[in-house]
């Protein structure tokens, strides 16, 4: 294998995406952007959108700055961290930021586009909005795996070119090193999702209260003040939001994946006979990078087999939507088969019909989880379906009956999703392994199947996301419509593809939830090659200040060798019990050791009473024996309980949050209603702008709290309970995270639907009080569905990766390491 | 230290608490009944209960009779459980169910009575309603105490007095046997706790929406038909569905407890030198029985505590209340260091002072936790506090703005719950064995403490139950007064009463949370002394089958090794990777012995790779270790997830059922109100009993399907995943079990009292807006805080009981077990 041609490859995909979305770009912005006053409105929304952003840049660049300051300081001076990974978090907000700003800036320039082409045919405007929304989800995929391409020739080829052959890093340090990079990334997704979750969510409630219900304005009227920034908000919050969260899990999923599997082709034994390790991390390295090349590629091809006929029915629509992804879905399957047999180190014992790796059907498997997620999330929230219509029937008897009904039915709904990728994780670790779940050896491989497995998922993320930036397109151009007055085939054929829009909506969030949760336990399972890395630098950092050779004791359980060779460090693993006197000469033993003299050889073998392990031959249980990262831990116990009480105190906050800025939003209609009576009559154009900033200030002050609790619990939780107590809260915010995101967003979508199948006629239609409940359903689901369940997959994936950058401090400085607790 | 002089105290303390309870009993039968409308409507009230019980005894018994012969199959024909297990499943039952009865029928009878005492004062009413509800505490303390006494004499003394000596069962065989007692008093608490709930809120709603908001009518007004039901219900739910929830967690926690001491005492090393193992086990496994019988005395005494003034302020009742409890508090403290100093084994370096066990300090703990969490939740949804006052301020701009910050705020109020029993079972943990959080010899030490603090949280059950018990007998007594139309000082007493229930109830459901989730810890830690036993039992049954002695191989991990003395079953213990040459060598040796033939002693040293663990010994880390029950194990993470899961679909599950139940009621009133026009007027008594009968039958209906999800999902993802599969169950469930109960209760009271806060005058007072969006919230809240929310706790701790009784099972038919996975 030639590691430059797969290099070549990746970045050759990362630069053809980047080429396509500026084509879709350019196509689009050559296509009619209609009448004046739609020209006029879609100016607002961009003025609108920009100035959020502006704003929203502002408080992101002091954070990164503080952040980067602070990860300098834990690079330079404490040393328990890559002096990369700085200036890597710099840049992977950079890079992630531009993807929102590109995303939105497409969006915003579509939707007038979008209405306009709908005057000409369904199919065109269903054109304009679905390429405009490729455009971001191809820019999200080039960057991503860009940024990924440059650093690892940067870290590979130019480190030991410039620093010579000293400074070449391993590859286990480079894919350590790569997997801390994703942290500037999560970092720019929960300012992007919180901030825009409360903005929108804020919009919306606000132009609805005041506007829909006390004054009985029509939706998308121009004389509701809080319109403009109404459909700020959807791009606001469902293009770059949503963006900037599935750049964090794409970029997040192929670092774990790397890790992972540099790790995995580090066992000792695991390639038999005669393997090359060295070579066998290399491609372990780069695969998950290719198969996010063959899915760039496949994602273009499928997105040019979206195309519709006149028919307006949501079917056809959806098949036509459908055929694209599932044809992507099908070519990645047939591709990473291909491309598995090529780059795959030959293990053995996982090959299928003794050619094909395992580790192929681990893709399969990630791409099948991520459509079934999408499925499911559909069938549930879908008012073609019994679920949505059952509960809609529900609004006869009143507000608080559909309320208990959309609160049971969504929480029935997270049973097949956990199902699923419970199953998934399942198959890709059992498939990638050969089924060896009780092997230690292989262990690390069963769970580089899983990174695999979300890479899979969110290989096809130029198309799937595409379907996803697609709604608020579709959604902005129907409000474009409204407002400017045209035609009613136009508004009806807008109408078709929002409604569209909505769907694809429902499953793109379940599809990011569903990746969230892969990507995720890839992170819990690199996060122990982070753990590595900190024992690796501490070791190293004191051999650096001992002059002598020979062993040396850093704490009870850790040794540090220094030899001419270099430093090695040793975890000593907790032996079964032993006898007092055993424990009391130990302890003897290593009281002589503390003043940094080295150990004498025979004393060292007689000191150690638990067994030596060398840190870079450690296995993955050795680590958790060594942690006691068992369920009995008192520590772990506590950090799962800390975990599942963070997803429900971020849902909280955020909640709370949206009710605050609606309030001062509703506060501010009114007042214009009251002082300007003439914008309630048409006469008098209402200010736009106030809202938005209104919607933007809140975001902003906000979404401090929850982005500090996302940053913080992690360090505190290491700190306080070590990297058992570390790993119990990952796991515990992800189990009850996801429950709770899945909960949420399925029962946000049930209302909305509902109250739409209640609008198209249904048990009384509009205007009867059955619709007066499901607007209230609706009302409460807005912030389920838009702010606090999607925000979910940030914190999951932030308190990962948080833990992974400060796990070399928490590896040297917590309680535990300090032997207090 | 005499065995039969502890067993005489806890005996005598048990039979103690039943005299009282008698006593009180009969003191409040003496009392005047009321006028002959009283009398009449306390008649029909005690009817309709006893119908449900009747019909849920139907239920109940065929349920018992099936789970019994199950049992029984499992004991005598695949032996992996104890012979006395279905026959203690049975009286279990009996017992648990006798205590609901008796409660019920005590509250059923205290209403009127409390109504006619408080037409002479205010104190006479107090001390007729909280009296008749410490019958039920003392009931369920003295019955539940009394039941283990009973079979610690059975298996203690009467087995080998019978069988002989070779009958005798070790201390060890004894607290693992008693342990799965737990499963009789299980599944009563289920259906109790999840019919009543059905039942109770079915009747609410079903009052509430037809006759409340319908016609108008007052709350328990005669002419609704549903109102007897709705009083039926306070009792069905609020006395004997937490009466039953509450034994099984008082005698799961002492069982729990017992057998976590035992394994604690067998452990080598623990006692140093000297120490007389077997006299420590016996010690520690009755420790927590003196505990209880001094909490019995305790709570007695603090009873006699509770009076008050004829002041009608909400303030000196609850200080009336919370006199009686701090002073038992306080003296369970005292009382506990002192038989912490008599009965607890002197562990070296777990003294405090040098006298004082810190497992005194554990029992401390527990009553601190309990105390808390009761005043947090008080806190949190009293709306004499800011949460809840501000709560009710958004119900001015509609129900959305209201569910919406009740669904915000009770997320946020599990932070506190969540940090108290994470702190408590750290410092329980760590006071217990002298925090040696990393010291393998005293880490069973550590979970004996956390047993302890839940036996110490509910050692005042006595009293903390009569204050929860109290709350629906003044509630029934409020309803009496105004149906039977009585003097307006007198309701204007009860409704003083009823106030200060509505706060006990509160805190009572956080009691009862919080002590369910210390319990299921201490279950979840003596599951594994469960397994021990399932692995003795197996090894055994192998052992009588096989003729030669020597040593036989079970599977690749499970050596038996039968001598004259006896039968000894030795864990393989994984070891860490070996060389392929070691593998090799290793499987060949294996092969030779699945013939059931003896090893020869030579090959059986070189062919054990990892290291021979005999079951006896092995430690709690040596059976995590063996099952590798980390969080990286893909078994755990998916028992984690399907944990968590159960909890959301559990909910789910019980409030669809609620739905569905008070449709039925919402019908059958309706019905009534057409069919005899009369009701309305006043001049034809409507039909009582139906309303009840429609519940009865939903309640046995749809208490079904939740109570198979939690009997039969931990057998289904033990007999898949094996013991780790299990361990990740408990713990998913656990925690987000925790979480989601303290949320719904929370949600549902703050909701429940800002309805209240509004009728009281502020932000409208009654008819306006705001009251009615507050009624909406009141409502949903409604099975929030009285159905799911509470049945929860018993999900969490039946999972746990289950478990351990099937533990033999799963051991040794589990996919894990045969190999396959």
């Amino acid at each position: 294998m030639d590691v430059i041609l797969v290099w070549l490859i990746a970045t050759s995909a990362s630069i053809l995406a980047l080429v396509w979305a500026w084509r879709f770009h350019h196509q689009m912005m050559l296509a009619d952007e209609g009448t004046e006053p739609m020209r006029a409105i879609a100016q607002s929304v961009r003025e609108g959108a920009a100035a959020y952003l502006h704003q929203q840049n502002k408080v992101v660049t002091v954070v990164f700055l503080v952040v980067t300051v602070l990860l300098s300081v834990a690079a330079l001076w404490l040393n328990v961290l890559s002096v990369f990974t700085p200036i890597a978090f710099l840049t992977g907000g950079l890079f992630s930021g531009l993807c929102g700003w590109f995303g939105m800036k497409t969006a915003t320039q579509a939707s007038s586009r979008t209405a306009a082409a709908a005057k000409d045919s369904l199919d065109s405007g269903l054109q304009i909005a679905f390429r405009s929304g490729a455009v971001m989800g191809l820019t999200v995929v080039g960057m991503g795996l860009l940024y990924l391409c440059v650093w690892f020739a940067i870290l590979y080829y130019f480190v030991p070119l410039i620093g010579g052959e000293e400074a070449r890093l391993s590859l286990r340090q480079i894919s350590i090193t790569m997997l801390t990079f994703g942290m500037g990334a999560s970092a720019q997704a929960l300012f992007a999702r919180v901030g825009g979750g409360i903005f929108t969510k804020a919009a919306d409630v606000g132009a609805d209260l005041v506007g829909k219900v006390e004054q009985s304005l029509a939706e998308d009227s121009p004389r509701n003040p809080a319109t403009i920034a109404d459909n700020v908000g959807d791009n606001v919050g469902d293009v770059a939001g949503m963006g900037a969260d599935l750049y964090e899990s794409y970029t997040g999923s192929i670092l774990a994946a790397s890790a992972l599997g540099v790790a995995a082709m580090s066992q000792q034994g695991v390639l038999g006979e005669g393997g090359d390790a060295e070579a066998a991390q290399l491609q372990a390295m780069l695969l998950p990078m290719a198969i996010a090349a063959i899915g760039i590629a496949c994602s273009i091809a499928g997105i040019y087999a979206v195309k519709t006929d006149e028919s307006l029915s949501q079917k056809s629509l959806l098949k036509a939507l459908a055929r694209g992804i599932n044809r992507s879905c099908l070519w990645v399957m047939i591709g990473s088969v291909g491309v598995a047999m090529w780059l795959m180190p030959r293990v053995p014992g996982t090959l299928l019909l003794g050619v094909v790796p395992g580790i192929a059907v681990s893709v399969i498997v990630g791409l099948m989880a991520g459509w079934l997620i999408g499925w499911w999330t559909q069938r549930v929230t879908s008012d073609e379906y019994a679920t949505t219509q059952h509960l809609a029937a529900q609004a006869e008897t009143g507000p608080a009956t559909i309320i208990i009904g959309g609160v049971a039915d969504g929480m029935m709904s997270v049973w097949l999703p956990i199902v699923i990728i419970s199953s998934a994780m399942l198959l890709a670790f059992g498939f990638a392994n050969g089924g060896h779940f009780n092997d230690v050896t292989r262990f690390s491989l069963g769970l580089y199947g899983v990174g695999i497995a979300a890479v899979g998922m969110l290989s096809t993320l130029g198309i799937t996301l595409a379907t996803d930036a697609y709604g608020p397109i579709a959604d902005n151009a129907g409000g474009n419509a409204e407002m400017a007055g045209l035609d009613p085939v136009v508004r009806q054929r807008t109408d078709a593809l929002d409604s569209l829009g909505n769907t694809t909506a429902a499953t793109g969030k379940g599809f990011a939830i569903g990746s969230a949760a892969l990507t995720a336990l890839a992170l819990l399972a690199a996060y122990v090659e982070g753990v590595r890395d900190g024992f690796d630098r501490w070791g190293r950092d004191v051999a650096s200040q001992v002059t002598g050779e020979g062993s040396y004791k850093i704490n009870e359980n850790l040794l540090v060798e220094k030899t001419p060779e270099g430093t090695q460090t040793y975890l000593i693993l907790p032996s079964r019990p032993q006898t007092t006197e055993q424990t009391a000469e130990q302890a003897a033993t290593w009281r002589q050791l503390d003043a940094l003299e080295p150990i004498a050889d025979g004393v060292l073998a007689s000191s150690v009473a638990g067994q030596r392990v060398d840190i870079a031959h450690a296995t993955l249980q050795d680590f958790l024996h060594y942690f006691d990262t068992t369920l009995m831990n008192p520590r772990v116990l506590v950090g799962i309980f800390l975990g599942a009480m963070s997803s429900f105190v971020f849902c909280a906050m955020t909640m709370r949050s949206v009710g605050r800025a609606a309030e001062g939003m509703v506060l501010e209609v009114r007042r214009q209603f009251t002082e300007n009576p003439g914008i309630l009559d048409g006469s008098v154009t209402p200010d736009y702008q106030r809202p938005i900033e209104i919607s933007t200030k809140s975001a902003q002050h906000e979404m401090i709290l929850p982005s500090l609790l996302g940053l913080l619990l992690p360090i505190a939780v290491g700190l306080l309970l070590g990297v058992g107590g570390v790993l119990g809260l990952l796991t515990g915010c992800l189990t009850s995270g996801f429950c709770l995101a899945v909960f949420m967003a399925n029962s946000g979508g049930m209302w909305d639907n509902a109250k739409k199948y209640v609008e198209a006629g249904h048990h009384g239609g509009k205007g009867s009080p059955a619709h007066k409940a499901a607007v209230v359903g609706d009302t409460v689901g807005d912030p389920f569905k838009d702010t606090s369940g999607p925000s979910l997959n940030i914190l999951i994936k932030l308190m990962s990766m948080v833990s992974v950058v400060v796990a070399g401090l928490i590896v040297r400085y917590s309680l535990v390491a300090y032997e207090i607790f």
